[in-house]
């Protein structure tokens, strides 16, 4: 398989700013901001980790016709200008007094009024990056409307492109050639944090380009918290190692676990790994689209509980992945949303199945026109056992 | 030197928080809210990669007398049973209906009421993690006053203990091995990105617990952009390389670069680079106690302007360091923030010497009783050659 091609082609972009203007019009806005880093890099392609440092707020507003105008911190406006946009404002920032909030309030007031109202990401599984007061000073600056877009931003974005999925299948496949290396050198002895220190590195060597997110689980036949490691605990025989990893390549997440056992486990473990093998291939049966994120819930939720699940303290068994490690919908017993082509999702059964003992499994997938498809490559039907 | 410990004490918890609620008596306040990762995990220990999912909010409250309290997603209620909070509160997140708002709500008002102000972060460098129409709805449900304690915050945090500094000592002394470790590998032919692909790794072989930030520049004799890289393009005879970089150990930041020319430099780059070199020093003998950070600007810039600095689209000098990579304050020409021991900075000279040509240098400080003590190992005094 070929690697993709980095970065994406003017006309995804034209595209993306076509169906967010779409949306405008239905929600008679004059214009949406932006203020994170996904929805700056959706509708830029600027890509940088200097995301990383908090202190300079950045904005992009796109207006009801025309490309999206960004309005960024000075340092940022070289970056900016590689991308395919024709309006870049700086400020020097960081700048207290006025740190690029009299430029957007400039901005939104210079853009043709049809609507008199102005969208931003105020709602579910949202946030601003900015200061809070700032953003209710801005609402004051602007005689519009500002009216939450949160959800339509999630619609919008779930439905990924073609170059999007090429983008998680290049990630899927890396990190599973780093999965498979765990069992060439894990061995009872090691601690959680060596063993995860290696699949960082193997990730970085497989053409991963960061692997942020590597948390590990382990005990006696079984993990309890799935959130908190790695730690130095020390694999000893018997144990059942968990890691779940978020790897990226151009921007793009993978989201995906595997399970190991060393040397031994009980019969009541390998039956929990079983369970979630098989919940994942009824969620992926469920997997299709004018389908829901609660029948995929229903499909997974039902073998679990016929298999003894005590409970999920995760809240859902898999969601959305794309520029982030976890985006909208979910599929739990009430988000009911409809499942169409291009939404990338991962299947994410898990349960306690005895007191202090969890199973997680998970895999990637991507809706197509007449079902599903496997990004990640999946795991081994039974509990893999490392001697 | 010896491996500092990972995690605090408890009493480090303790006094962060009466250094909180000192706050909160003088500012007349009955609990502070915090809602990003750093802000949770600085008043309980808390310390997890999860926060890579944007998904479910977290709260802390810390109350005027007492403990704090976290109102968290049911997810991690065992990973905060393990800090030394007594009261978790959790529900079912994601909810979108209730994500945790009738929770903070209630605990706000079942506090006791002296003041009948409640503080968050609203201002300065801040933002708040969790979605605004839910902040002001959680303002309704309260009947208390909102107030900005993000300037407040910022005053805390900046002063580090001993226990802190060490950490950030700890991933300085690793990150100078990742720099050190450079000219045995980095060669004309190689890409900007298979560099920075080796120094990740040493990086993870070093020590650091991640290396999330890894800018490069390049280019002939030079490199104009500090922000977008690295990329592919490929290092030749005569090219200028830099790579700046933010790791981290046990929660906390480094933050320094390094400069290498391949081959060969014209004396302009060398002299360059030694007026970044020597505004550092200059930065480093203002930066003592009692002075400002815009002292250790005059005294940097002054060296750099003298030196030809044309200009610096950066809009500072340096800038705290911590649990974020750039945290407050700046050092800035009016940000006149007095330093106090404790204070971990960057030193970080940086301007444009000629058309499209930019030299750009880091190192790391804390200030101490008397002065200032280096936590990175300087660079070179003179630009590297690699041949």
């Amino acid at each position: 398989m070929m690697t993709p091609t980095r970065g994406f082609t003017q006309q995804e972009f034209e595209q993306r700013t076509i169906r967010a203007q779409k949306i405008m019009h239905d929600m008679k806005l004059d214009a949406m901001i932006f203020t994170t880093e996904p929805n700056v890099r959706y509708f830029t392609g600027f890509h940088s980790q200097f995301w990383h440092s908090p202190t300079r707020p950045w904005f992009v507003v796109v207006p009801a016709e025309g490309k999206p105008i960004a309005i960024v911190p000075e340092i940022g406006a070289k970056g900016m200008a590689q991308t395919w946009l024709d309006t870049i404002i700086t400020w020097p920032a960081p700048r207290p007094e006025d740190d690029g909030i009299s430029l957007v309030a400039n901005t939104l007031n210079t853009l043709p009024s049809r609507h008199g109202r102005v969208g931003v990401t105020l709602g579910i599984e949202s946030h601003l990056r900015m200061p809070v007061n700032n953003y209710l000073k801005l609402t004051t600056m602007v005689n519009k409307e500002f009216v939450d877009i949160a959800l339509a931003v999630h619609e919008l974005r779930q439905i990924k492109s073609a170059a999007e999925i090429a983008k998680t299948r290049e990630i899927c496949r890396i990190t599973n050639v780093g999965f498979k290396r765990i069992p060439e050198y894990a061995r009872v002895g090691m601690t959680e944090r060596q063993i995860c220190k290696q699949f960082g590195i193997d990730m970085l060597q497989a053409g991963a380009d960061e692997c942020p997110f590597i948390i590990a689980g382990s005990g006696p036949d079984a993990y309890d918290d799935i959130l908190m490691g790695p730690t130095d605990r020390i694999i000893e025989p018997g144990d059942v190692l968990l890691i779940d990893t978020g790897a990226v390549w151009d921007g793009y997440f993978s989201d995906f676990d595997r399970n190991w056992a060393f040397g031994y486990a009980s019969e009541q473990t390998k039956a929990a790994y079983r369970a979630t093998y098989e919940a994942t291939t009824k969620g992926f049966e469920a997997a299709r689209p004018g389908a829901t994120t609660t029948d995929i819930y229903n499909a997974m939720w039902k073998v679990l509980e016929a298999n003894g699940a005590l409970g999920n303290d995760i809240g859902r068994v898999g969601h959305g992945l794309g520029m982030e490690l976890t985006e909208r919908p979910s599929n739990t017993a009430t988000d009911n949303t409809v499942l169409k082509p291009g939404m990338v999702m991962t299947l994410e059964p898990g349960m306690t199945y005895a007191p202090g003992k969890t199973m997680l499994h998970e895999e990637n997938i991507v809706i197509t026109e007449d079902g599903a498809e496997w990004l990640s490559e999946r795991a081994e039907p039974e509990l893999i056992i490392i001697d």
